[in-house]
């Protein structure tokens, strides 16, 4: 039976002769963009022939693609029919988990000082008259030429070292890990470094050089574990049945997908990735390791494990180095987790003087305060409205997403993700809306829909049309109804009346609050005016904020490119004070009261 | 479809009705025994039937089965049918793997001091006003209460913790190596041990306590890898093509096999096997490890790893507790291995002030003599002649076997094992019966047939027939070929150069060897005056030899036990000079003429 492969993802499926490339990749699970809906028209799903038997180039490829593109073997993957086995390279743009999902962070940098460091060697041959071990032989080279002893080498080096310097002419490169020899290569092989930002709702991955520090390849995708529950809550009900290991294996597989996307994008090789750091909320962070989750999903919140975790790659299944190292950091307590560790460590709110609050806003929400020496920390539970779940016409921020909106007298703006015709409305769009609808007095202090041309009644309560149905890229109205904006009050609340009790802890007033740093792919879109409008943040002056994008993933390469950044995360989540909110005596006063727009 | 479980061994396989269970476990490979040819009258087959329908026990049966094993619903394999999903637990004595194979040793014994050791624990429950992880609890109460610090938690015993404290009221018994915890359970929960000696033909394994140091029990099976060559040098060839993943999933699976029979046997769980000891020699050892062989197999015979080994159980398949760990014993060189390091640690042979030889005679022999102060070991390729390989009617050392032979002018007296019909001839038989050809004149000096009553021609040159056809179980003759017999002076030919060589080193006479220790199953069986007579050994008095049985399984029980004896045996290892047969300048020589039988 024929097949095809799916490059960079290195997926077979078998195929019928005469099928388009677009529709086998649809029926494989291979995300290609497309906007045009397989007419050939949007040029969006080019992929490369690598091998195998394609129908001829048509017309409309040859209008579409660059005579460049045409040479290197570049077709539409909805016009172009595969027979026998064929095997393609999906461009990187064309792949769905490309898409605009923020990789970037804030600037800080570390000196380059990783966990893993390379040596070469450079061995005699053994003879009948010193049939020393190769072990052996790399051992005593270690210790005479490098001072290095008690090294211990891990077996899937030990079972690479023998091939390697027979190969190589009695030279190889090894890399070790403190006392273990992790890997053994040629001298001259790249050595790799993966971080990893395992979110909630998305992942975003860097592959860097362990020898220069530098960042070669980013990528992001969506969580898989979204379909098993897009919030917290959900998933881990899910895992306290007997699907943890399902939950864990997404994980795994989210990971090497997006580890074989930045090597193909970089033409390196995954098992050259000597080392990689993992960040992630608590319960990201067990789902990822398979530990047991019900403690930490039921009170008093208990996670197993808190400190900073070192485990082989391959006890968790991820296709780097099978010897390297996947390191996670510390867990802070209950909901507050490695990634905001990872947070406190790019923005350097751990060693502030001044009055700082870091927040980074998702699914759940995490903030911590830095005042009079102190760090305290809570999370609270904002939902996944702000990801444009549980919105009735709420989308992710991809093209097309309503993420401004200007409502003035009866006029009615909007501004979408690359301009495109609307079809949905972002996290950043509905948190702008609210705010607008407010100022302009359509919706009163609970939410509820006074009057405006726009208004009309809903299957529940009323809605706002903020786009009619011929001004849409679907052809259907895009509205806000009354329970969207109730969505939103709730979350706000909740972020609302977890800073309050923060700073009433900290004895400290709102105005004495120096800096605000927002970090997360949300937080760096959300329009601050409007946030202090609903009443999430208090009316500080603007340049009190800062967003700064996702910080976790900074934090993330910095524990990865430096041992003192990674000493310090633990340094950090020791010194942290948590403050816990779901039993707080004063949290249900404050949310009860925050959950209204401010008069 | 229908079913049935072979229990211990917890393979299920699917069914027709109406089948026995004989005809059911030689379909799924479980060597039942039997020696009546599945016709009823052996009852060697017997096994117990824990659920499903079977066929009405027969007239046969329960005149065969005593009333106790009826009552307790044993039924003869051979004589019942099975129907629907049937479970069934094969008696141990019905298993061929628990046939005559030794796994008894000598009987030095070590302090108790075992790597892994077992603390209680007793936390109090956490509250939402003491949050901390389940791993920070279980840590500062180490610290607290044994001064135990730097304890790192393994991720399996990470992820047991939780639930295991929710159950046990905060109770816990956790297995601390080192500073590692690799495994939690139940404060009274039995520490277990396992000890292997892999070797080329056959596996034994004990499962001992770890608090105790008892032995709770003993077992031993074929080596499957048998399938791919019978001695090392085709297995090695073996592995050098692909198949080298093949050979060590084969080894795993045979010890899998092992341990779950002395867990069934011992009502105890696989799971709390909290450390293992395998030895082998250097072949076995790297396919087991599935290291590289290549090297190992071709001049100039470098190991990849000679070191002694640690490694997790999970890395290398084997079914004990997760966070185990499999210790193997260090390799000296080339083919003179873990096992007979082990010997060493076994016999003391170290640490004597006499001179002693220690040989373990098998498919290799290793030979180590001990002489004014220094350790002088070797290998030879011996072959599988003394396994009942290679020779005409050869067989292992089970039921029926020629094991003994006496030739006195025209009467040949024969000795079976169990002394069962004779069906063949194992390696002490046919060694006898060349000792005593050769003392009846019955052959020359060279192995050629003489004359004698029972001599005939054969296919290849002659043969003695030992056993005529009427006399024997199998209703054939048995012979000995002269090729049977040049086999066999092949074989002791190797033995002799190596010892002789060994002592020229030493610069000794053969009469200055104070004592010479046999191990090895094969060297406990066999007659040391035959020994003599073919030239194996020099003429020294009777009271210099001794047979130790499996000494490297009991000196992997040792370094099972013994945190000294472990390290007493790196040290053994660094002392000894290896010395290379192969190219040695006088081995060919001296083969040459120790080939020729004594005068």
């Amino acid at each position: 039976m024929s097949s095809i492969v799916f490059e960079p993802l290195g997926r077979r499926f078998p195929i019928t002769d005469g099928t388009t490339i677009a529709e086998l990749a649809r029926n494989a699970g291979v995300s290609l963009l497309s906007s045009c809906g397989s007419q050939g028209t949007c040029r969006k799903c080019r992929v490369r022939i690598v091998s195998g038997t394609v129908s001829p180039l048509t017309t409309e490829e040859s209008e579409k693609l660059s005579e460049e593109d045409i040479n290197r073997g570049y077709r539409l993957a909805c016009l172009t029919r595969a027979y026998d086995d064929v095997k393609v390279q999906i461009a990187a743009e064309s792949l769905i988990s490309s898409q605009r999902l923020q990789v970037a962070g804030s600037g800080k940098t570390a000196v380059l000082n990783p966990l893993v460091q390379k040596y070469s060697i450079s061995l005699p041959p053994p003879t009948m008259l010193d049939q020393k071990s190769d072990q052996r032989a790399v051992l005593e080279y270690l210790d005479r030429e490098y001072g290095l002893k008690d090294i211990y080498i891990d077996l899937p080096a030990q079972r690479q070292l023998p091939d390697i310097l027979r190969a190589s002419e009695w030279q190889a490169g090894i890399v070790l890990r403190g006392r273990e020899i992790i890997m053994a290569g040629q001298i001259g092989d790249r050595l790799l470094g993966l971080a990893v930002d395992l979110g909630t709702t998305k992942i975003a991955a860097y592959l860097a050089d362990l020898q220069t520090g530098e960042v070669l390849a980013a990528n992001a995708s969506v969580n898989r574990q979204m379909a098993y529950g897009d919030d917290l809550m959900s998933r881990l009900d899910y895992a306290m049945g007997k699907e943890a290991e399902t939950l864990r294996q997404s994980a795994a597989d989210d990971i090497n997908r997006l580890v074989a996307e930045l090597c193909a994008e970089t033409d390196l090789a995954c098992d050259r990735i000597a080392e990689a750091v993992v960040v992630g909320n608590p319960a990201m962070h067990h789902l990822f390791l398979g530990l047991p989750v019900r403690q930490l999903a039921l009170a008093p919140y208990i996670p197993a494990v808190s400190n900073a975790v070192d485990i082989k790659a391959r006890d968790i299944g991820l296709t780097i180095a099978p010897g390297a190292y996947v390191h996670l950091l510390p867990n802070i307590a209950g909901f507050v987790g490695a990634d905001h560790v990872a947070v406190l460590l790019a923005t350097g709110i751990h060693d502030t003087e001044k009055t700082v609050i870091g927040i980074d806003i998702g699914t759940n929400t995490e903030i911590t305060l830095a005042a009079h020496g102190r760090l305290l920390s809570t999370s609270c539970a904002s939902g996944p409205a702000f990801e444009g779940a549980h919105i009735k016409d709420g989308m992710r921020a991809e093209g097309g997403a309503v993420e401004k909106v200007k409502i003035t007298g009866s006029s009615v703006e909007i501004r979408t993700i690359n301009n495109k015709p609307p079809v949905g409305i972002c996290g950043s769009g509905i948190l702008d809306a609210v705010a607008q609808l407010r100022k302009a007095s359509v919706i009163d202090r609970t939410g509820k829909m006074l009057a405006h041309p726009q208004i009309r009644a809903a299957k529940n309560g009323q809605e706002f049309v903020l786009v009619s149905g011929e001004n849409s890229g679907s052809g259907n109205d895009i509205t806000i109804t009354e329970p969207d904006i109730s969505e939103i009050l709730l979350a706000k609340a909740a972020i609302a009346a977890a800073l309050n009790i923060l700073l009433e802890e900290a004895k400290l007033p709102w105005d004495e609050v120096e800096e605000i740093i927002i970090a997360g792919a949300f937080g760096s879109y959300i329009d601050v005016v409007s946030a202090i409008e609903i009443g999430m943040f208090s009316p500080l002056p603007m340049e009190r904020f800062s967003q700064v994008g996702n910080a976790a993933g900074t934090g993330a390469k910095l524990a990865l490119l430096s041992k003192e950044q990674r000493d310090l995360a633990s340094a950090i989540a020791d010194k942290v004070n948590y403050v816990e909110m779901t039993n707080h005596p004063q949290y249900l006063r404050k949310f009860s009261r925050a959950i209204r727009l401010p008069a």
